[in-house]
């Protein structure tokens, strides 16, 4: 399968990466025809994932506030069987989590044996919120980058498969959803004037993402930075990488414990 | 809506009770029908829960093996919002779990405010396998249900909906599941030997069942004893209890933190 947004070299900035989708295909209909059938795979690989019990797999995501973090885990995961699959949204960390490491937090939850785990941001805050707005000191902040490495590493070593995604919006589409939430009174409860702040340090940001990007980028934990602009291609986009690292995996219904011909049942 | 199956009295046996669901329904396509739109509304309902995050269910699921406890959770919850719904498997417990109180495990993840926490076992177990095997003495699983009870309190006092689900099936109905796994390569791996070394404790379980049921069916938190030899029932039976208490407790998108109206996003 095609997998044309894995970043493969280091970028400048990531603003020079494209966000809009429709540059990439060119058929909405035909598009949402493929996704559906990726996430009936999805589907069907997820249980024999489960089944199997051997592979991990962690899918974290990433984005600017409106960018389809929620959207996209919705969409893409709808179908799955929720017993083998887990959404860890990390939120602002509490009192006790600010007490530890900033990975403290998040290797509990890192997916068992036949589970796939599926992070709504991550530890990639510790060097994104933390570093635009200065929580931290820099020496510690620009020393989580090897952290990270370091801690993907163990969990790949360890029979992970780390898939991580930038949802990339541009900062014209930010308003257009911002302004969709304040139009539509059922999203009126997404809609958070905090988000309005950390929008006008959005240069700021993109800075950090692309070094949180370059730094981490890594050959057992690569990024992928989706064109986020239209969600049907941002939903296909993200369908095809997993799918196509399912069927790498590989994963099949394991045999009986030993042979069943001659089992009677009373 | 009709919720029938609710234990309203104690039950001298739970053999007593009903496991074909075509006595109380005639057509399996009007069935099926009813339960793809309690779904659709199931997960619209969750979506307002989750926003308005103000309450909390607990939903769990006992039964024998092949009884449908992973074949309902994904059938009903196909289609939710995997962020706002967690489902725990307990498993046996581990060494570290033993050396505590039975309920030190499931404390943790009771669900959160706006979440729905979907038990696949539970500290029922604890008076079930733990009462038929022996695993500890009498004295000790007898003072359980009262613990149970006192537990289950303190959720319902703190906001938490409970929502518990035997699912019934036959002995007859679980010999053909058997044989159903041995004769499909692909459900191979849920055969289990230990399963049939459980069925010859058939009777037992009977009655630890009908002991767990009749004395933890609280007014706070009842028991459903849902007829499950015919899944399709058994599907629209548990979908009419979860949406007819998602009605009850009529969750609704929460309003803006303050006015929007004269919000310009620059």
């Amino acid at each position: 399968m095609d997998l044309p947004h894995r970043l493969t070299s280091e970028v400048a900035s990531i603003t020079e990466l494209p966000t809009e989708g429709k540059r990439f295909h060119d058929n909405r209909d035909a598009a949402e025809d493929e996704f559906r059938e990726l996430r009936d795979e999805l589907a069907s690989w997820q249980r024999k994932l489960y089944a199997a019990g051997q592979h991990r797999v962690l899918i974290l995501f990433q984005a600017m506030d409106a960018g389809g973090k929620d959207g996209t885990i919705r969409k893409v995961f709808r179908g799955v069987n929720p017993q083998g699959v887990r959404i860890h949204p990390f939120k602002q960390p509490s009192k006790v989590e600010l007490a530890h490491d900033f990975l403290w937090r998040v290797h509990p939850v890192v997916p068992a044996d036949g589970m796939i785990s599926v992070f709504n941001r991550s530890h990639y805050e510790d060097v994104l919120v933390v570093r635009v707005d200065d929580l931290v000191p820099e020496a510690v902040w620009r020393r989580r980058y090897d952290q990270i490495n370091q801690f993907e590493k163990l969990l790949v070593e360890s029979g992970t498969t780390i898939l991580k995604f930038y949802l990339h919006i541009s900062p014209q589409e930010q308003r257009e959803r911002f302004q969709d939430r304040i139009d539509d009174p059922e999203k009126h409860w997404k809609f958070s004037f905090e988000d309005l702040e950390k929008r006008k340090q959005w240069d700021s940001y993109m800075e950090a993402y692309t070094d949180a990007l370059n730094r981490c980028n890594t050959s057992f934990a690569p990024w992928y930075v989706i064109p986020a602009d239209q969600k049907w291609y941002r939903n296909l986009a993200v369908a095809r990488v997993l799918v196509s690292h399912l069927r790498e995996l590989n994963p099949a219904f394991p045999p009986a414990e030993r042979d069943l011909s001659h089992v009677e049942i009373k």
